[in-house]
């Protein structure tokens, strides 16, 4: 009995959960309000992403990882740019992982392809604006003011991101608990064009970072040589989007503190004018189903803010559990398949999220702080020391295949662990002595 | 220039609100998807409530709060009754003062007459599906699936409740705030009918608790005779709606915790297995207001668990703070006006949610415990004996128009001056000495 299954939403999510379905047997259709991303041309504009151990787990397992790397720049290292114009080079980890830069919008197109040639039917330009739940039917129309018609399914898979349509009729259901949050930082991105076609001006394999605390760059490598770069900044107050609107305002901004950017990308300023201010949120709900008929997947179920570059990991890891569970079950028991992925991914959704902002906190707060700084020497020392006793956290997300849950509570772990050490006496001078790499691992293994 | 107002919602906050605004000289419509209530008969079913001094505050200054006394009940205490059979009585305050008991059915009714006599036109079986934020333009069919009709008004203000469809768009905006959550608790309301018309077979100026801990049975009196009785308890486990479903479970639950109900209620099984088992949400957003268009009132912008008898009384009084700048202000500088009226509402819509989950909490964690009970009994014989010195949270809240934010502020001063007290010596013995009382009044004047 093939069940016949609608996904709603063709980003990264949406598309890989298809194919996976697809390649299990199933019917699948995707629906999108937008329209056929491969029409498009993105010159200009290619949001990127970061993918890591997580995300290319279920790319293995449906065939398509080497299809993806072959579009993709693994980063080894980040890229540190102090505001005298050093470089500092920090490597992602002591066994040479890297994540890997990809264009969301190229990546998108391929996987479009790819799940079309499988047999996945795509419904381009047909919104969704309401889904019956019992039942698995679908309300599309040009417009939402218009006469809407229905669309019956066995099953409805919201994959429609942050503001998820299928999760807006969730969530006036009694006791659902949801709640959004947005940072006061916004961002916006901006290009380095290529040298030449496929001629990086900055070294490509690497994760580029100008933190200058309450504000930071970053740029990501593309395949063409360009890369594509975002700068996080408050909304409003002393250095923000509000203050930083004149050319005047925006030349002397970049002089003060990204002094390279005006060489890298002459058209600075018009790029800033043009491109807009995103804002970051943090979104969570439950419960991500409903009986047999409804699931939530992705972003539509856990949206979090960007800093541990694992947003769209984490969806695809949601997808990879989703089909281990369908492994496994009875393919008629859709209650118990979808109870048992929420069971498994809702806890890991909020770890996520949890961590994510952990992040955003750590390096908007602590990293000119002097304490902070020694911890992660001390860290970052005795990980090296000894491998096998500390797997920094920032390893444990991003290579790693423990659930995020592990991470955040073993993250917490290391935390009290360090306060330990950090209340010995004279730490400051003796942080990197033998006698400290002794003492933390005896606190550790007591 | 006299502004064209639109109200969605035809509850309570919604009608005094257009009335409110009538009397000032505007045009208001009100719509509501329901069918107009006066054409319902309500027997068997008459949501109560509890009018307090933030509630009559507005009906006093539109001129209305004698025609709704007269369909009112005076409550001066508690009535509790223990398990043991016993019934014990608070009066509210020293001074005398009443909460009021109201049918809501009945209130709404009369409300919308008044409404109507003074300009007021309603709008009904009219559901507002959307708006637009920016023209003020609201959409309505019959069915959300159909072609919806535009309707332009000057200002939008959303008075549809807890699940608002003004803020659902209002939500859909970047940076917009927003959190539901339930509690694990859940209600059902019952009925005691009158002895003979008119006749109470409870004591009526009194609101009767039945407090078991985890669960608890209140009443209300009505006009005619009969009392609204409301059962709160979890949803899930030991003692719950799930697990007390047949005429036995309820025959053995009502025998031995609320041992009186069948002599007070002969059809309590058949009302029980009948009533539906609603749910008890705290919804928090931001902001309430759209530029100088639309606008957020009551529950819509603020939702709160009812263990403080707030609900109403909070959104008669945002009612109230936005009549009062209304006499301020130029009438024609609505985006300062509604500024005004967030700007002072939202941190006591904040405030009053956070006190009734303290009271929540305090009601089902607290009540069994001897410390909670002694503190309890300190401040009640302080605040006696030093009323101007003490006045407690219940009645700042309750009995006063101090704002929300600084009673839940006061509470907290006066739970630190009680944490104090509580670590004398042998409490518990000399807890009604003056010289108890004489501490604690040093306490706080030092």
């Amino acid at each position: 009995m093939s069940r016949d299954i609608a996904v709603v939403g063709s980003g990264l999510v949406g598309v890989v959960l298809a194919l996976t379905l697809k390649k299990k047997g199933y019917q699948v259709v995707v629906y999108d309000k937008s329209c056929d991303i491969r029409t498009l041309d993105f010159r200009g504009r290619s949001i990127n992403l970061a993918l890591s151990d997580r995300g290319w787990r279920i790319l293995d397992k449906i065939d398509i990882a080497d299809q993806v790397r072959a579009i993709g720049i693994p980063m080894y290292q980040r890229a540190i740019h102090t505001i005298e114009g050093e470089v500092k080079h920090q490597p992602y980890s002591i066994k040479g992982d890297a994540i890997w830069a990809i264009s969301r919008g190229d990546l998108n197109k391929h996987l479009i392809a790819i799940a079309e040639e499988a047999g996945v039917i795509f419904k381009f330009e047909t919104p969704i604006w309401d889904v019956d739940l019992d039942n698995g039917i679908l309300y599309t129309a040009k417009e939402e003011a218009m006469q809407w018609k229905a669309i019956k399914h066995d099953l409805v898979i919201g994959a429609d991101g942050a503001y998820s349509r299928i999760r807006a009729r969730m969530q006036k259901q009694s006791r659902f608990e949801y709640q959004q949050s947005y940072l006061h930082l916004g961002y916006k991105e901006l290009v380095i064009d290529a040298a030449e076609v496929g001629e990086h001006k900055l070294a490509p394999n690497s994760f580029h970072i100008w933190p200058r605390k309450d504000f930071m760059l970053i740029a990501l490598a593309n395949v063409d040589g360009s890369f594509t770069c975002t700068l996080f900044m408050p909304f409003e107050g002393d250095v923000s989007f509000d203050n930083i609107k004149t050319d005047e305002d925006i030349r002397v901004f970049f002089a003060k503190y990204f002094p390279e950017v005006p060489q890298l990308m002459p058209d600075y300023i018009a790029q800033y004018l043009r491109n807009p201010v995103n804002s970051l949120v943090t979104m969570k709900c439950f419960p991500w189903i409903y009986k047999s008929k409804v699931a939530l997947i992705g972003d539509a179920a856990h949206a979090v803010v960007p800093f541990y570059g694992q947003g769209l990991n984490a969806g695809l890891e949601d997808v990879f559990v989703l089909s281990e569970i369908l492994d496994e079950y009875d393919e008629a028991k859709w209650d118990e398949i979808l109870s048992r992925y929420q069971e498994m991914r809702k806890p890991n959704g909020d770890a996520i999220a949890e961590l994510s902002y952990q992040n955003f906190r750590e390096m908007s707060e602590h990293t000119a702080d002097d304490t902070f700084l020694l911890r992660k020497k001390i860290e970052s020392k005795f990980a090296s020391q000894y491998p096998d006793l500390w797997l920094p956290l920032y390893d444990r997300v991003t290579f790693s295949t423990d659930t995020y849950v592990a991470a955040l509570e073993m993250g917490k772990q290391q935390g009290l662990w360090m306060d330990i050490i950090m209340r010995e006496d004279n730490i400051k001078d003796k942080w990197d002595s033998q006698e400290i790499m002794e003492k933390l691992k005896e606190i550790i293994q007591s």
